[in-house]
């Protein structure tokens, strides 16, 4: 339920996966032993259904609690602490909305999980397969298993205001009622429940920025101002620390800490962990202790009182003041706005403003995807000469690709867990390796590696399907369809306010046109150090509420083709939203193509050439000539020989 | 404000028209003199300020009036009756809304209609630009000059419930309310407002629908009790029409009648004119006499008893008994339903169905596009050989294709009023040829006609773009990007469940690659002897609810470009959605594809074939052959020798 919005309908949704996953697949194990093996929940349930009754925790016995996915900021990736669907039922995938009655345990989630979920919840819990026609909604099911006039409790913070809207009103309908508990239940009996992170902060200056916070309060102010908007309550990470220009990692692949802001047109109230801001650096960074200007001053705030200061500030609110709030907010803390006051809004200043990167921004993000595409060449030469011993599995070949990335300048960590995987596990788009389905690379399967790193400068994401033997001529006449459908959107001109969806079938077509698709969408936006996947802009079929593209955004590209037991190809490259001069100009309107940011070879192996237009053909061949002189001169200056031999032969024109 | 959902945002909306425009067009001027001069309004505004202040008409005083475009079935187009608009404000476009105030006037109108509006207005109005930043909405506006706690009348039955909801919630979030006013004030002061038309039915055979209504009805209620519907309002009156097998001309260029349905699982109420079913063939036709089954018994009521009739079905309804009503119908029949009971949806089930051509359906309007095209294959014969003379105008072209139109057997009229345009003229997009613009066929200028007729068997909707002299390079290039445009929609292959919005930038490809444009959409459903628009599908840039196509259903396929006072151009074919079979099937989906109904030659004068593709010659060099062969022999049944002979030399392949 969390996969909403640009989320889930962008890109691929496979990179999603929860803190619990990684650390198994990082060897440190949970509690429970295999990783698809079923959570023995008897005890747990009893003691959640305890819970429900106890005047300990809330006034009244409830009949059913929600436990749904998120964490109180709407963020893709969660920290352990807030793993808490997965504690009480077993299931760690990424969606997923589990709620419990007195008499039953029952589980919503997609098709992408229907095994995953099935193989890790024991017979306590029914699987509710979303999607299917007989899958009653979860208001359907609360309403027919639910005795008269019920009530139904969630944790208000980890519901977003516009799912308690629904939810509510389908039960009042129904003669129910939904109720927003102080406590959450969950946390009540999860005995060794984790921590929340409070990791160390670091500030970022001007040269990864190219923005002072103290510019883009000035700047949010401005739209602020122009809207008469007197508040804007950020709740979003991602959005705290691009404000900030300071970074965390509290949660692991996305570089962002737990915190809330509520800005004023003449104060800044910023709630986290006040252990953090004893640092130095922070403290000067944030002018804490001699704000150069009053209206810039920052009052550090606990994490947890964010609440009671909003209600403060609304209760000191003129007639007519409005205050801003992403309409994914949290349920709770959207309605501790009175309703008068509040101005929801699908895309915030901020998610706007950080989706167009600055000068300084698209100078880092290219610097990072030239080290990115050295660590990547290093990787395929080193591949091609250890593959033949027959040592190389999925997960060796993720960490050697780790290593190499983990050498260049700058680097922070990887930006989602890697995709590594041989033959048919390819063919499972969220496929990661995991010790049981470990396969070894060989000269007679393809393989697909879709692996992205986090570097101070910037964040980058690849995906390269390559053979180390002869691909089969089916083989190579889908990646061609699939190149083809990479470069109609990488090469598409539009014109300025075209919104990504709208190129989404340029990169399907070819594919179409032999009676082949892929399930996911084309493209998802990119931060600079910042999440993988960030809005408001995507390319996808599914329709949504994206924002024009403008020159700055940055996306993936990233058409595939899946042929299950078989195979799997995917070819993505990270692109950046650039001006271009076509003939004509209608109207003065303007023009946009995009520029890859991604240099890394495409193994000409696997191209069909017979199927490739000459259009096609000179933009591969301009391709590789960037990616030979740009990433050649890197490889040079790093005197990484054996990769740039890799290079040079890699990047031979087409005729 | 009328043209919402697929109608504004598919194909062209320049067909929209009133029947006042129409009706001057075929010169039978409407009381004010001249077309674009404004109508005097001081005498008709003091007029409704009185009746918005009498006990006459209303309980209490009424501080403004709205007055929508619509009529109460949500029609494209309307009958003089309806023309309630035009008449208070003179403005006679196709879409606006008026609002009277104590002290103000003012009409809502977009882009298309800034300057016709401007000039057809007195000073008593305020022309209220939709789309720029400045203009405020209408419930701004009222809320900014309403003295407190006023009361705004509107007509119930010609605003839609989704339209009244929204502006209730904003009047009354201000302390105003919305009232539903009995009497439409309008007509209370409209002297000689024309009587609502009663037209003749004419009952189709199946020869013509291929279905029987008593089948169709039959298939109605089975998906009336899948989802447990007990009744079903329909509202639209191609929706009627359709249903029973019945046509009429209430409307210009719809072959419709005034009337409503109420279809339950045992009974069909018919709401109309009684007088209409005194005709035996229509009594025979709807088995009025002797029902065959008493399930399928016609009960046919007063039009006027509609409503009455509704609250008396729904007052007998049970508890949890459910009525269908498309949720664009009146606010006045949605409300008579009562909430509990009431199941709004967007695409009604006959919607749906007439959308999806049956073989009968398909085989008429393939033999109604012959027809057609041997009408235009014989005008553009005519006008090469004419044109020199220097005697042939935009108005007498357009009239001489309806001349030779009417010669084809099962004619019925046209189904819009025809474009035609030269030079200049083109580049308006929703240009008729008036006297005072009408314009001289040449050799120097590009000639545009978008046109179309109503056959017993079917309908039509054609756009070609020509010149009889020589075309320039510039002229060349732009028609050969839109020629591309529409053949990559037309040539296009496509999974099954895909969505036309998804095919529109196919048609835009070619021209956003040399930075041109057009600011239409690409294509709209297309009636079987029935509106030329009609829904749930159509190939747009416009995001909006769409339907997936399917094999069956018929749209245009017209992309243009329009270089401002200079030429228009527009190469516009009705098409077919059929099954293909690429060489693979991808998860058995299967794939569509268009087929081409509209068989008339592309002028390759205007083509620079250096710029197309082999496939595009290809298909190109298919089409004419096909064209060639169809229309050749019939153009040889009817021994029209001269546009024979046209058509011989005009589909010779191009190499």
């Amino acid at each position: 339920m969390r996969l909403k919005g640009w989320r889930a309908d962008h890109g691929l949704t496979l990179h999603y996966l929860t803190l619990c996953e990684l650390r198994r697949k990082k060897g440190k194990s949970m509690s429970s032993d295999a990783a698809m093996s079923p959570k023995i929940t008897v005890e747990l349930l009893r003691q959640l259904r305890q819970a429900m009754k106890s005047s300990k925790y809330i006034k009244e016995p409830i009949q059913a609690y929600i436990i749904p996915s998120g964490d109180a900021h709407q963020s893709e990736y969660i920290a352990p602490c807030d793993c808490r669907r997965e504690f009480i039922c077993g299931f760690n995938g990424s969606a997923g909305t589990a709620i419990v009655t007195e008499q039953h345990a029952a589980m919503w989630t997609d098709g992408r999980y229907f095994l995953q979920a099935s193989q890790q919840m024991d017979n306590n819990w029914t699987l509710m397969k979303m999607g299917l026609k007989e899958t009653p909604s979860q208001e359907d099911w609360l309403i027919s298993v639910l005795p008269e006039n019920s009530k139904v409790g969630v944790d208000p913070w980890i519901i977003a205001a516009d799912q308690w809207k629904a939810m509510a009103k389908a039960l009042s309908g129904a003669g129910h009622s939904l109720v927003a508990l102080q406590e959450n239940l969950i946390d009540a009996i999860w005995e060794d429940r984790p921590v929340r992170p409070s990791t160390q902060l670091s500030a970022l200056g001007l040269k990864y920025t190219g923005l002072s916070w103290q510019d883009k309060i000035v700047q949010l102010r401005g739209k602020m101002a122009e809207r008469k908007i007197s508040w804007f309550v950020v709740t979003a990470l991602d959005e705290i620390a691009w404000l900030f220009n300071l970074r965390g990692s509290d949660i692991e692949y996305n570089p962002v800490f737990f915190a809330y802001a509520i800005i004023g047109i003449n104060s800044i109230r910023l709630f986290l962990d006040e252990k953090r801001v004893v640092d130095p650096v922070v403290r000067e960074h944030l002018e804490l202790d001699s704000p150069s200007k009053p209206e810039l001053e920052v009052q550090c705030l606990p994490y947890e009182s964010v609440y009671t200061e909003l209600r403060a500030v609304c209760s000191a609110l003129g007639p007519k003041e409005k205050v801003w709030i992403s309409d994914k907010a949290s349920c709770a803390l959207t309605q501790a706005i009175p309703k008068i006051h509040r101005s929801p809004i699908p895309y915030t200043p901020l998610c706007l403003a950080k989706a167009v990167k600055n000068p300084t921004e698209i100078q880092g993000m290219r610097m990072a995807h030239i080290k990115d595409a050295v660590a990547l060449c290093e990787l395929f030469a080193w591949l091609e000469k250890e593959i033949p011993k027959g040592t190389v599995t999925e997960i060796s070949a993720a960490d050697k690709a780790e290593e190499f990335r983990s050498q260049q300048k700058d680097f922070v960590g990887l930006s989602f867990p890697t995709i590594s995987s041989v033959g048919p596990n390819g063919a499972i788009i969220h496929y990661r390796p995991l010790p049981e389905t470990n396969r070894t690379l060989s000269l007679n399967e393809v393989y697909l590696i879709d692996s992205g790193a986090q570097y101070m400068d910037g964040t980058t994401d690849v995906t390269r399907t390559v053979h180390f033997g002869t691909p089969s001529d089916y083989e190579k006449e889908c990646f061609t369809y699939v190149l083809k459908g990479h470069i109609a959107v990488s090469a598409a001109v539009f014109p300025n306010g075209t919104k990504g969806h709208l190129l989404d079938s340029f990169a399907r077509a070819a594919l179409w046109d032999s009676g082949l698709d892929y399930l996911h969408g084309t493209g998802h936006g990119v931060g600079c150090f910042l999440n993988v996947h960030e809005g408001p802009c995507g390319i996808s079929y599914k329709t949504f509420a994206d924002e024009p593209l403008e020159a700055g955004m940055i996306l993936s590209d990233e058409p595939g083709y899946y042929e299950d037991g078989s195979f799997g190809i995917r070819l993505e490259n990270v692109v950046l939203v650039v001006p271009t001069k076509p003939k004509y100009n209608y109207r003065n309107r303007g023009s946009l193509t995009f520029e890859p940011l991604t240099l890394v070879p495409i193994q000409q192996k696997m191209i069909n050439t017979e199927l490739l237009t000459q259009k096609e053909r000179d933009w591969l061949n301009h391709y590789h000539r960037k990616c030979r002189e740009t990433i050649g001169a890197e490889l040079e200056r790093q005197g990484r020989k054996e990769a740039l031999d890799w290079l040079i032969r890699e990047t031979q024109p087409i005729v």
